[in-house]
Formats: C-alpha cells, sequence, structure tokens
C-alpha cells in the first residue's frame, strides 16, 4: 500500500524508459563488457534515463537519450567526451561497441555506455570545492581547445528571445511583473551582450550536481549535454551563478573568489573578459531563469518531474543588475 | 526543459527521501566502510528509498525506511537476513555499525546498510528461472526453520477482511462487480481456509522482481518487508502467482511443474499441503488483488507511483477457482 508514502516524495527524478534483462543482454552482445552482474535505474537527472550497470569489466554507466538530446548532437557530445577524457579530464568515457560506435539503439533511443566515474557531488558547495570547479573548468577549457567538432550554443540570446516569447503569456502568472522584468532584461542584454571575447568549447550547466568530489578532491564532471562552443567567460559566469549563491539567495563572495583566482590560475581572463563577467553573470541567470520558467509554465502536475523554482534565478540576476564590475564576484585586484 | 520528455515515462518508482553528501558523510561515520565513492539514488521499489553505495570496502544498497516498514518489525527483518545470509541464502546482509547495531537513524527514518547483491531480475522468468525460484525458496524455508524471531502475517485472512471493508464502497467503480466477488471469495476462503499445515518463516513476496539471476543461476533474493510466519505452502502459491502466469493471463504449467518439482526435491509437500495448494493460490491470489485494489482506491494522480493492476488478479483468482487440485498447477504425479 503505497498512498501514505507518497506525501514523502522530495526527489522527483527517475527513469523514463525500461529497460529488460532480456533487452540490456542483447544490447551487451555487441559490446565487449562480459556478462551483467548487476543493473538498476538510477533516480537521477530529469533529461535521461541512466542506469547503473555492473558487468565482469568493470562498472559503467548506461544512458538512454530522451527527446531532449538530440540524436544529431551525439557525436559531438560522445566524441567531446573521448577528447576531454584522453586530455585527463575526469569525465565519463564513452565505450566503444565491437563495431567501434559510440551509441546504438536500445528501446528505439540511442542509448552509450559510459565509464563510471566515482565521486559524490556536493549539496552546499563549500569555497574549497568552488576553487576545485573554477580550476577543473579552466583546465576543461585548455583541453577543449584543439576538438576539432563545434555546435551553436541554442541557449544563447536568440534561445533566450524564443523562450520568452513561449513563456510571455503566462509569466506574471508564476510572479507578477515577471514578463516586463524578463522583456527588459533581454532588451538590455541585446544592447550590451559582449563580444570578440575568447571562445571554445564550454560544458554550459557545469552545477554542483555535475561535478563528484572524493574527500574534497574534483572526482569527476558529468552530463555534458548542453556544451557548445561559445565565450569560455560565459562558461565561468555559469559556475558563478551555480555554486557562489547561498540558499537565500546572497551571493558569497569568499566562494566567487575562490572560484575566480582557481579559474585564472590555470587560464588568465582577457581585461575585456574581466570587464564582461556582469554582463555574462546577466545572461547565464536569465538563460537558467527562462529555461525554468519554460518547465514551471509547461510542467505536468500528474508528471514525475517537478519544476525548479525559476524565481531564485530572478533573485540572482537582481544581484548582477547591481554588481559594480568582476569586483563585485571577488575578482582579485 | 522536460515538459515533452515526461510524455515517456514508464518506470514510476523513485526515491522518496534525498540524502546530502554530508548527511550521508555523517551517517556513514558510525560504520567502518571507509570513504564514500559513489552514491546514488535507485529507482526502484515503491516502499522505500534505496539507494547504491559504494565506498573504499565495495558495493552496498543503503536503504531508508518509509512509512509502510514499521520500525518495531525491523528487529525481524533484518536479523532474519542475518539469519538466513548465515545458512548460506544469497540474501543481502545488514551491515552492523561500529556501535553492533544493525540501522540507525538518518534524516528522520531508520536507515540500514546492505550487502550489495550481483544479477537482474527477469522480466519474464522462464521455465529454468521458475525451477530455481522453486529450489531457493525450498532452501529459504529450512534455513528459517530456526530463526528465532517470529512475527504474524499481518496480510492473511483477517488482513484481507479489513482491506476488504476498506475498498468496498469504490470496489465496483473499479470493476462493475468485483465488490460482489471480493465478499463471495472471503466468504468461501473463511469456510475452507487450510490450517494444521507445516508453518515457518515464508518471504510472502518473492515475485520475479525480487530475484536476481547471473547466467540463468539465481543470485540473489531481496525485499523480505512481507517476511513473518505463515504456512509453507501458502509462500509457494504466491510465487505460483507471480512466476507462472503468462501476460494474457493463462497459467503456465510446464513453469507451475518446474516450480513445484525444484521445490519439493528440497523439501517435501506433506499431502495435506498437496490438497490445501489450490485454496492457498486463491488466498495468495485475493490478497495481491485486495492490496493492488486498496493502492489503486487511494492512488495519488500527481503522485510518482502508478498503482499495480488489481483485475490482473482477479483473472488469476479465477483460474484458481476452477483448479482440479494440485495437478491443475503441474503437480508431478
Amino acid at each position: 500500500m503505497t498512498a501514505k508514502v507518497k506525501l514523502g516524495i522530495t526527489s522527483p527524478m527517475a527513469v523514463y524508459t525500461e529497460v529488460s534483462d532480456n533487452e540490456l543482454a542483447e544490447f551487451l552482445r555487441a559490446f565487449d563488457l562480459g556478462e551483467p552482474l548487476g543493473f538498476k535505474g538510477i533516480a537521477e537527472g530529469v533529461e535521461n534515463s541512466n542506469f547503473f550497470l555492473q558487468t565482469e569489466r568493470g562498472s559503467f554507466i548506461l544512458t538512454l537519450y530522451e527527446k531532449r538530446v538530440r540524436r544529431e548532437d551525439l557525436p559531438f557530445f560522445l566524441s567531446l567526451l573521448e577528447h576531454l577524457s584522453k586530455k585527463g579530464i575526469a569525465c565519463s568515457l564513452p565505450v566503444r561497441a565491437r563495431d567501434g560506435e559510440m551509441w546504438r539503439e536500445l528501446n528505439g533511443r540511442p542509448a552509450a555506455i559510459m565509464t563510471f566515474l566515482p565521486g559524490l557531488s556536493p549539496r552546499r558547495p563549500d569555497a574549497a570545492q568552488c576553487a576545485e570547479a573554477g580550476a577543473a573548468l579552466a583546465r576543461l577549457h585548455l583541453a577543449g581547445a584543439d576538438f576539432a567538432m563545434s555546435r551553436p550554443n541554442t541557449l544563447s540570446i536568440d534561445g533566450w528571445k524564443a523562450l520568452a516569447k513561449q513563456c510571455d503569456a503566462k509569466a506574471n502568472s508564476v510572479k507578477m511583473g515577471l514578463g516586463a522584468f524578463v522583456a527588459a532584461e533581454l532588451n538590455t542584454l541585446q544592447a550590451h551582450w559582449p563580444s570578440g571575447l575568447p571562445q571554445g568549447v564550454i560544458h554550459a550547466d557545469m552545477f554542483p550536481d555535475n561535478v563528484f568530489f572524493v574527500e574534497g578532491k574534483l572526482s569527476g564532471i558529468i552530463d555534458f549535454y548542453f556544451a557548445c562552443n561559445d565565450a569560455l567567460a560565459y562558461d565561468v559566469a555559469v559556475c558563478l551563478n551555480a555554486w557562489c549563491f547561498e540558499s537565500d539567495g546572497s551571493f558569497n563572495i569568499t566562494k566567487g573568489r575562490a572560484l575566480l583566482t582557481a579559474y585564472r590560475a590555470i587560464r588568465p581572463f582577457t581585461p575585456n573578459e574581466v570587464a564582461a563577467l556582469p554582463w555574462l553573470a546577466r545572461g547565464a541567470a536569465l538563460r537558467f531563469l527562462l529555461t525554468r520558467l519554460y518547465d514551471w509554465i509547461n510542467r505536468d502536475d500528474s508528471a514525475l518531474v517537478k519544476p525548479k523554482d525559476p524565481i531564485e534565478y530572478m533573485t540572482k540576476l537582481r544581484f548582477h543588475q547591481l554588481a559594480n564590475g568582476a569586483a563585485s564576484y571577488g575578482w582579485p585586484a
């Protein structure tokens, strides 16, 4: 009898597509991984179906790509992981099938087997973990410099405009005045969005739940399915938003300084990147405000996935609007 | 953006209680398991929250007991696992904390760490797997014979009556005539329910999804949270219901014979157990019909857990009503 238990649900993430023992056995025949010894759906991630897979060869993650990840983007995502992994970045490595392919069909979806990364994601990262994240992001940017493929950032200004348009009619029902707030911010960013910054491959979604730690040291980065080519400093701005605010909405400048100091020790900022930082932080906050707002408006109350609060990013965006240059983020003098 | 993905949800099981990295670290300090190296919520089971846990000492399952498992029953369940494990039954073994306790509090819930069992559950068990299940069940019954604790079966006739009463007003809205069908069956079973059968510790819920296999051999049995003392042959009847029907509702007598033959090769049936088998099968079918009906009637459409179809067990019960002795289940002549 489950009825009473349901009230306690706090972690609404789950598996979208089931895979039976026979379907898995058939799929694994294409790989050189031996017999399956364990297979469990992971209640993690809201976009794909992930399974923890143990075989005679070790531990892996089996990912089934659900609708959000476009099939035509998989060569970019999976080749990038292989490229970064070869350069020593602690990301999962796609296991190639016997025929050399990095993914195959499983239950009508593209599916890949990834190496298992050890570590736990921090719920509330401390300053030392922010520094680890900053350093890892800089290393990731350097390692991606000679990656041959490219993918545009579909969630930059043009994508925000499209999302804002789709959310406009209902934005005020989420919070009075939100529609006008978003429209005004979009106009301002359109006029001031930095150009000419150093470009490269960015993760674009390096939130704490996509980063693993073992004994305080960063042990892995996952979920590269927003990776694309864009300004490297924009990726830093995403991390400032994701790592350096407290749960009450305040910015923790000690954490910001830790992240920025560790980053620039590995990849120095150019002067125009330093100047652009508040604009990039505003843009990054608007990006997550808009995707969360879209999910909120289009949520299905009977569905598994409870959307994240968009207003959290309205609060962060307001902080960025008042920023007084990179110093507001702890940029070292 | 998750909205479109939700339509594809087919596996509505998830984690009810979240555990942060810091909460886990604090909890693990009470155990001698070393540092955590991996921690992922498992989308499995509808009653408890389960996490796959890797530490320096190996792989484990961390279970948080949600409301259905009563705190006062934990000594029975966990001591039983320890008892059976010592006797060589492939079930998970609770890892004792440094202070010797088998469970501790975590986020306001009792929580235990279990050893990890290898294997995969069969979606559609074949006759060979039914035989493995029958043999394992018989071994489990023998191994439980000298277990010192006991727990009554709260889901036997008295429990069915209570459930039927709670479902009565709405049973016909699920299927016309279901209320009268249940009432008549309850009356008949009350009059004919077998007594004087060999008793012992039974699993009481050994469905295929609670049994693991590696390369065709049974490798583990999980989820002992309905275990109790009752007629051993009733446990066999539960398995006949759970393992030997096809998805179209037909009974597969080859699978039934495989299960029964393997069972009695290890623990012979008494003549009154053979005679009682159809009644026990009816009772077992009614038990799952009623708990599923209760969950169906009390379901919360906005919740994670999609209840299982109660009518599947009405169909099975009708088969048992027409059974012509144990031979109808493939009991070997």
